[in-house]
């Protein structure tokens, strides 16, 4: 590779014969110079490849125009898309990104904390694992929490709708003439899997339906889809046997699953109990993963969260609040629906 | 949120009742102080939770003790932990590091690798979204090349030893008696495709064994492994008919997959065909990929490619480079055999 030192801005005065505060007046369009001598510098700017340093900004404007992105997530799963929308949008301001992350250790997410103060970011997006509110930071510049809310409600966060995005999946299999809907969620104590259900359970109701059986919670893998889907199909659900009063062969015409994963688990099983999807059943997934809503056999309608707009929208108000206009409380992204042959089969 | 104005140096002089030189010292352990002023001035910075500005750092070592991640990986699988890994070194080195994703956009690129140099990093570490070398980028600092080379072998890369991991496969697969082994890659034209294939044909020759038919080449999808399974049970193989020489029911008794992804498919064909996975035929992946290596029904043996410890490595050599120590060529690590059930079943 060819690779000098920096160019410095004594090299592009030395060059265009002039001072360095002239290049300084000539390339930020500041000062009264002749237009022949600022084209002369810019020229020599241009011949030399030189990049003003950032820092002559920073101490002008006493911001360091970055930004610090603290993730306590280590898989990436829901926060590099929000991690990656939020980069896109400070890139777009002319700002920079510090990536921090943390993996769920207290210790290390305050080693970055007190680095990002002593960086003097001009402000942080923080972003978690799951939807869990989680404790603020405590640092002196503004702060956005993105996917997982602070427990503060006077800090700003954004997350995704979780009931809107059940409101059109029940919209949908309704619209579908399914009336008997059995849940399947992942973990019992989790926000994803509780907000999911109880918007499913109002909808339902508001519309004279009910859902099959008691929910049903395991964990987040393919397997515990599978497993589920026995249950279903054993009449496992509980007490509650739903709006149908008529005794049918299947107890459900559709299943609900709170992920993707969940979701492909339950294709298969359905598949290799020798039921069709969505004939039989329709099945729906939530946060269209394309790896698992693509790969599923039928592929899944789903939810998109739209985590790339979250992080975007995270790092508009964050730097909306650097700029002096701060917001506050939590603000609701709409997701997204998406369908497929899970709900409508291939035609 | 209790959000007060950031605490500075003058702040700690005056509740210390000392001059910000001596704070300095103090904090620095430099001069000849007092140790009760030593002590008292850090009580009042701890008292008052002062955080020291990095730029003083960094204008006295002329550095930025900044690193650029330079990501071309929108979707993440193979980069991000890379730069997880990366960004986990240099915390550790006392570096910060600003994230930078093109998403195979060279102008975006260009942008990305002008405010770095902007923002005077000490050095880039380049992370790439296959194996494939690429074109240099062109910067007054130090960079080092991770999981994708640099196409100049003066660079430092850090690279995945593919062809280990091939051999780590054929061993495991040879000492458990597998003779009959075929090939099944994702796209042909791509790095990963084809040195895993030469590699595992030279292995076997070097066994007087050959792969049994022509590599099979498709994309890396699921579908892809499905579909190549098919091909082999049918015996659409191409012309070599590998050292088997008696007549048998399966033309293999293995087969050997490119990814995980294609393993999985592979592993669900021969299940739906009837086939027992390892009994009938062994299979192996590539990537230990946890959603796909895991969830896979049976569990997959494959190669873990260390990428976290490739990022950790690419930081080490950065560091190196930053302090006056570059490294040249390509450095491939070495990867790890991961077996599961998929060869050597549930016993």
């Amino acid at each position: 590779m060819d690779r000098g030192a920096v160019v410095r801005i004594t090299d592009v005065a030395a060059l265009a014969g002039v001072s360095p505060s002239t290049v300084s007046k000539a390339l930020n369009d500041t000062g009264s110079l002749r237009e022949s001598t600022r084209a002369r510098v810019r020229e020599a700017a241009d011949r030399l490849g030189f990049v003003p340093d950032a820092s002559a900004r920073s101490l002008s404007a006493r911001r360091s125009f970055t930004v610090g992105l603290l993730s306590t997530d280590s898989a990436g799963r829901f926060s590099l898309p929000v991690v990656l929308g939020a980069e896109n949008a400070l890139v777009g301001g002319e700002l920079s990104a510090l990536l921090a992350t943390a993996r769920h250790d207290p210790v290390r997410e305050q080693h970055h904390v007190r680095a990002l103060v002593a960086r003097r970011v001009d402000g942080i997006i923080v972003t978690g694992r799951t939807t869990e509110p989680r404790e603020p930071i405590k640092v002196p510049m503004p702060v956005v929490y993105a996917f997982a809310p602070s427990s503060d409600p006077d800090d700003a966060s954004v997350v995704p709708d979780d009931a809107l995005g059940m409101r059109l999946l029940v919209e949908h299999l309704v619209g579908l003439g399914r009336r008997r809907i059995a849940y399947v969620g992942g973990r019992a104590e989790q926000a994803a899997s509780l907000v999911r259900y109880v918007t499913l359970a109002a909808e339902l109701a508001a519309r004279d339906l009910a859902v099959v059986g008691e929910p049903l919670y395991g964990d987040w893998s393919e397997q515990w889809g599978r497993r589920a889907v026995e249950q279903i199909l054993a009449g496992g659900l509980g007490s509650g046997s739903g709006s149908g009063s008529e005794k049918r062969d299947l107890p459900v015409d559709a299943i609900v699953f709170a992920s993707d994963q969940l979701a492909r688990g339950g294709c298969d099983r359905l598949r290799e109990r020798g039921l069709r999807v969505p004939d039989d059943v329709a099945v729906t997934g939530y946060d269209d993963w394309d790896v698992m809503s693509l790969a599923s056999r039928p592929p899944l309608t789903t939810v998109d969260m739209q985590l790339e707009r979250l992080g975007q929208r995270a790092a508009e108000l964050l730097i909306a609040a650097i700029e002096g206009d701060p917001a506050r409380g939590v603000e609701r992204l709409a997701p997204r629906l998406v369908v497929r042959a899970s709900t409508l089969g291939d035609g």
